[in-house]
């Protein structure tokens, strides 16, 4: 396995859980409980997640120099966005791959929207991380996805083939994409991103059975693993969910 | 409490006087008396305001080599606009971090406007701004204003509270919102904020009595004080209502 | 007084020539001997001004290296726009500060155009430029000059006053602006200006006598001076109305 | 020859596998064999191809550290995009010619969008990569695709040798064009090239033996030979295509 | 005159052979003779032009190392366009001034659209380069023309000698410019330019003696030669219209 992978993975498989949604979506994801990063940093930590997700504020706040930081590997999300603009797609990077790497992480993460009017900022953008990034010894993971008025189904199997290609060709060694329907059509994903790890990103609302069997597939079609928020934090018993994810994804 | 923040406050509560509205909305909000920023500085100092809010060119000519320097605290804000361009808002930065620190600065704002189509711009430059300061060991302070064509109401429950997550997300030390209507709608906005600390943004022109209600609200929210200008300077008596507003905040 | 504007000046009082109108205008505003640059400085010289105004290239070729340099302080305009393109008003930096500094500049001079859809850029460059030109030692003029769709009037007492108060937060040492019609209302641009200097743009073309008067109310309302070009260099006889000028400026 | 052009060439003729589809076509180019990089890296050797194209991606995990990399010349394509944005072009450069090259590439090519609205950016792009690459050492070759509203025919004669020359004149020094048609019309591209090398950019798709007519023509014309990739990796028998190729380019 | 002109110019008279075409117009300007820049080369030489310009790929290929290297001084046009995109004109740097220099070129030569909507990109890109080149010791060189929505005739004498002015005032050690139809009219454009020099930029086809007297002409209205391209390269003798230019310009 790529080895900048090793410390955020366990025998090539990744469970992440992400937590950037306060950026992304604002607080109309959160409940009075799951608001709160310490309670997410407790279920990163009780659910055996192989590393969290978060943005620099958090990561500022609610793990670096907490317990939290020796024991739960931290990926840095360095671009992002808010809700409350609704044009055409556009995620600046804000924070230097060098600061996150001051701080701690074991990776960063970059949103890349395919089809976007800026599209060409994300690969620019995310082309000179992948070298900063690499100088450094840490992986870059790309979240792509396809958006912006060309871009009719967002999660179509041809699309989600190439947004795991577009990671894969750009040098990111982790691509997070979406769910395409079927592990047929996500095996093609898969096969699109060559040596390249895919973990699923989890965003859909699911049931936790329903939830585990996309992992299933995604795993039945080579997929390394997953990277869960909502489905997890949001759902009654966030440690009941985590620990039958851990079976899927660990087999333990 | 966050070491960054306690030059610019006591026991976790900050009250700052806000003077850069000659730059946002121009000598319209000034009379004779207030234009003048030394009266200000004087306010500032006998008020007992934990600091006060300036533009860098106020700073260099008010604050920088006089008696007040040692005295009062100083937030130096580094970007803004104007009231003369009416289109979608965006905040460009004018002083560095650098310039802010040897001007002897203890803390930099900067304005987000959330929703804005040059948000992305704001997200960039801010995140910038964070690493800048807490290389030189200043807190950053996000003034997160919603703003723009998609977004309805600036002042709702939900998009404050997604004001004040927006500034946690991105490293901000502290976040200088509006009040959104009630105690309870406020402390969700607290509670988004998480570890980062929350004041209000005092812009509406209210009573003293008035003015005392909100920020007690605010407080009894959890919100750690207020930035206020206005309600202060262009009130009949600018020393009466501070020391109304000091014992709000600070209990005597 | 300001010591970064000593050399520009003499016991606070400024009377500058501007020439900067071969870019900004071209030669439609020259007669076959204002167009030359070496008469502009004889003028400079014999009229005993303060300080003569020039880009970068007429300061190369008609000041650097010259008699000139040892007796007429140089200001270089460090932007400018031509008049043949009419959309909406940006004038780019086109000379560094280092670069006026080397050539033995005394100060530098910036436009913003305030209101003009292009205003962050120039917020942005001046705030940058204050910071350069100040580590020189060197003051930093800023011409504000209100402009744009949205600005219906650019000479009102209130847009004028803002204008110079733009200056003032920015970092500028000194505003350059247009009279706005009274005595009373200049006065209040000069007081929202602080401890800044303010000196009258003397564009529209006048008589001696009435540009005089102008010049006196702006003294009157507590301006430091002017800076004139064509009401100079346009009229019959140049050295005369800068001798006027010098006595009203200066009192002899 | 042009020296820096010897480690991707024999006796002045080049024969390149391009394999930068998976980012600009996305994996509706790829079938279940095609699909993997790995086996374009073995026609590539087998096929005994002057270098292969790959986009940094591919490069780090299917050269870097494998076999291929003493066996098979690198060209690592610098600049792409996807084909689901679908407004006018750009192609932003993704990878510094620094990283190619410690990469260990041999050259470093570049696409331009001669006609594009942001033909400007990717003329200044190129213009520094070419003073990069020569800096150290390398060739910089450049894609020149006529592309935007005003290019009504993309593969005229006329065009191509503007496409030709465009390459020339920005120091480029090798051209990858399309074929315009006859011997006669690609021989005045070639003769616009100068001393500079032209390949055929050999996309669209043919027989076997239409396209060794179209390489045998392009040859013919004073062209130095081919980059070619759906031709081959698409077809039947790559390696037979391949030989047969070879015996054009080469002779043998 | 101008020390840094010297080595492109006799007793302050210029003749330069302009060959920057195949970028701007492309081949459709060029027969099966002047497409080959050695031919233009030899004309250079042989017709004692005092300087040839070229785009940096030229330059490497057919001066840099070449005879003619020694004998013939280079001036680099260090931006360009091509006229395959038709909207509002734009001409990026695509050669850094170092680049030029270390490449031996004896001056640089920039274009400035007058009146474009990038204007101002312009005016900012030349001041630098500017700068830029006198610290190397070379000559800026401002190829001025009027240009854009606003510009209504591109050589009427006023905006004529308002390009000449610009060049002036950015700081230029040369303009070239366009004819605007008398002597008496150029003679007001070169007053305009004052110290600087300014050559015929000599693009419209014409017959050797129509030519003549349009030089002759620029030179009894003050101006100092002549770059001249198409009227050379793409007449039936370049050598004998070299020949009677050289007698205009030099007098022998």
């Amino acid at each position: 396995m790529n080895e900048r992978l090793e410390k955020i993975g366990t025998n090539g498989r990744f469970m992440f859980l992400a937590y950037d949604q306060g950026l992304e979506h604002g607080p109309t994801d959160f409940n009075d409980i799951n608001i709160d990063p310490e309670h997410i940093m407790r279920i990163a930590l009780e659910g055996k997640y192989s590393a969290v997700i978060l943005q620099k504020g958090l990561a500022l706040k609610y793990w670096k120099g907490t317990p939290y930081e020796k024991k739960v590997p931290l990926i840095v999300k360095i671009n992002g966005k808010s809700s409350a603009w609704k044009g055409e797609a556009y995620s600046p990077q804000n924070t230097s791959v060098d600061f996150a790497h001051s701080l701690g992480a074991s990776a960063v993460g970059y949103t890349i929207y395919l089809g976007s009017e800026y599209e060409y900022k994300m690969f620019s953008e995310f082309g000179k991380i992948v070298e900063d990034a690499h100088r450094l010894g840490m992986p870059a993971i790309a979240w792509v996805y396809p958006r912006g008025k060309y871009v009719e189904k967002d999660d179509s199997p041809e699309i989600t083939a190439y947004a795991a290609r577009i990671a894969l060709e750009l040098g990111a060694d982790m691509a997070k994409i979406k769910y395409c329907g079927s592990t047929e059509s996500f095996a093609r994903a898969v096969k699109a991103a060559g040596k390249m790890r895919v973990v699923l990103s989890g965003g859909n609302k699911n049931t936790p059975e329903g939830f585990y069997q996309v992992v299933q597939s995604v795993l039945d079609a080579g997929g390394a693993g997953v990277a869960v928020g909502r489905n997890v934090w949001q759902s009654d018993d966030p440690l009941k969910v985590s620990q039958g994810l851990h079976k899927v994804v660990f087999g333990k």
